[in-house]
């Protein structure tokens, strides 16, 4: 495939995609026989990394609104939640995928039950996905060792692609016990892949573990040997300067979710901060029903607005940096060769309409990503080399909304 | 005009246009002869309300990222906005007005030079707006003869459209000389119209107006008389309780900008405070080079974060009260009779797509309206019972476009 006169870093050129690559980035490129692809009026970007999301929530988008986190789970979400069976997880994932298409993500980490549907939906789909088996005991034994066998399986049984990590996940430190927690963790280590956790989102789990353990939630995994540059640590808002230092030591990645840590008064995390520490920064959107979007624009947008508000400081949440975490870091955090338009890296990236009216003037438009862009922005979106969404419409749309829809009315009836 | 099967909270209606008003919302309405509009699939909702920006500024878009306030009105706006002339202004706010259209917008109240110009392009666009003949006098006493006989003659002209208000508005009390923002507020009072001001943006200003004044902004305002019901004030971040009080007594109206307040490092309003402080308060993106974006949906997202954040609590920024000040508050204040969906109202509103994947599952729509939704949502937008922008095309789109990207290439060569 080859892309002719495409907008890159504000100058026209063209790319050659072999394979799943990048091959060679010119003023211009001819080969005999090569698919053209005419980019006039289009720029290239990096596709986005979306680090932590619960893809399969989408029927509980908006569902208790201005509500706290634990009055959220307990009468908002969990009993809704409850209804669900596993054949609803492919048509709900597959909705979810559509909508991180259209807004430009190509890659996601989720966090979801019956993790082999949502393996199928991103292997139809497309896109790039680390899916972990997640495993919660609320402190039950019984329950403890059928989650670490079940793990097993899924961690055993084959990937049907090489866009697709399987690892596995720990629901929270306040409802798995150590055991699962270790156990979860060990079985992702023998199997060189990645661990992912919620943690420290409130400063009531902080209080909670304090309480409990005697220590703080990064100490807590520190001293459990979890932490590490395979373990992913979502929300993250209430660490300390020690937690940050392990953190920084360990090469552990932080998943930040900005909207959702905002809109379930979880807390703001001071964004400069983190990243002076140097810490593995990325930014993930959390689920719909806490977002209540799964764009990473407008995650980049609040993510730069809530870093300044946070210091009250404009040097806060700086372009380049939230485009990098939003980008780059995600995929750099998986060990994806992408997150950048460069020969050698993998061809995920997406085609935005310098001529849409919110792009223009076109002389900032890496701000204009950030603080102006919307959906209607983006024309095209290619993963692994291959397009997932051409002149904005993504194969078999109609069908995914349909079969949505039917799980919702389903869903509502029970 | 007829809506048919059109989703007006939750229940499927059909709403009668007659002139500029909605005349009829039943079950089902017929009329001989009328022109049907189907819109199975629709929901209809008020449109916004953008009560304070700058639409000629839309060549400005991202220019300054990470700046604050007083560098970057120094460093890099001021200076770009000199090489401006007359000629320029009607289609850089014909080219703003696209975007509010796309956004949902149908009124804004401006601020800016050359205020007969943006007159002929709201004219001609077909939205609603005050327009104010605008003055700064830097403290010349000669500047401010000048400016109060302009106002004169900007007010006494006549005005092509009941859709258009033309008022008075003085920059800021750090740029005006009381005489000027008394005589402006003057003329304003004597056309029995409106008067708009920047107010307690920064700690600076604040700051300042003690040093020079001995009190704070609203009690100099206040003192001077300028206050009421037909004030409009920018920004006012920073009121203390006893200005709250003032405001509330005088009935003045708070246009708050959480984006460009936040991106500017001007600091966070507590709109929590300020709702319980029984102010008029409405929303406004400020201009492009401040947020960069006149999304109204964007601004709704960004004030209800923001407000939870401010006091971290999820009960700030309800999904209710968030709708309020961007819609039926921001008509309120300049007394037009519309931002709701009632017999009587003026037809000022816009139709979203059911079907779009952003607005699904539909239950939640009002907060998906805020926190869910983008551009990419809206099909057609009414103002005054006519079509501005039907199956998501504006009239003359591209020639607007056009003529944008000339007035931006013809700036960047002076």
């Amino acid at each position: 495939m080859l892309l002719k006169k495409v907008c890159l870093n504000h100058q026209l050129c063209d790319i050659l995609i072999k394979g799943n690559t990048i091959s060679q980035i010119e003023k211009s490129i001819n080969v005999p026989d090569e698919i053209i692809w005419d980019c006039t009026g289009k720029a290239i970007f990096p596709s986005f990394a979306n680090t932590h999301t619960h893809a399969s929530m989408m029927f509980l988008r908006g569902i208790g609104e201005d509500q706290e986190l634990f009055t959220w789970l307990n009468t908002s979400i969990w009993p809704r939640e409850a209804k669900l069976k596993p054949e609803h997880i492919y048509p709900l994932s597959r909705f979810a995928i559509l909508e991180m298409i259209k807004t430009g993500t190509t890659f996601f980490c989720d966090m979801y039950g019956d993790a082999d549907e949502t393996v199928r939906a991103v292997n139809d789909m497309g896109i790039r996905s680390m899916i972990p088996y997640v495993g919660m005991d609320f402190f039950d034994e019984n329950e403890t060792e059928r989650r670490l066998n079940q793990a097993d399986l899924f961690l055993s049984g084959p990937s049907p692609s090489g866009r697709i990590i399987k690892g596995t996940s720990a629901h929270a430190i306040y409802t798995c016990s150590e055991r699962l927690i270790r156990g979860l963790f060990e079985k992702a280590q023998n199997h060189q892949t990645y661990f992912h956790i919620h943690l420290s989102e409130t400063e009531k789990e902080v209080h909670d573990c304090l309480n409990k353990y005697g220590c703080r939630p990064v100490e807590l995994l520190h001293k459990w040997g979890v932490l590490g540059p395979k373990t992913i640590l979502a929300h993250g808002v209430h660490f300390n300067e020690d937690e940050l230092h392990i953190l920084a030591d360990t090469g552990s990645i932080i998943a930040h979710c900005p909207t959702s840590n905002l809109k379930l008064g979880s807390g703001s995390m001071n964004l400069q901060k983190y990243l002076e520490s140097n810490i593995q920064l990325t930014l993930g959107t959390d689920s719909v029903s806490s977002n209540n979007s799964l764009s990473m624009i407008t995650e980049m947008k609040v993510a730069a607005l809530s870093a300044k508000q946070r210091v009250g400081s404009v040097l806060a949440g700086r372009v380049s940096d939230i485009l990098k975490i939003a980008t780059r870091n995600g995929f750099q955090a998986f060990g994806i060769n992408t997150g950048r338009i460069e020969v050698g890296a993998l061809a995920d990236f997406v085609l935005v309409d310098l001529n849409n009216p919110l792009l223009l003037p076109n002389e900032q438009i890496d701000s204009h990503l950030i603080y102006a862009a919307d959906s209607s922005c983006i024309t095209d979106v290619i993963c692994d080399g291959k397009p997932v969404m051409q002149n904005k419409t993504v194969t078999n749309e109609t069908q995914i909304i349909d079969e949505f829809k039917r799980v919702v009315w389903e869903l509502n009836r029970l």
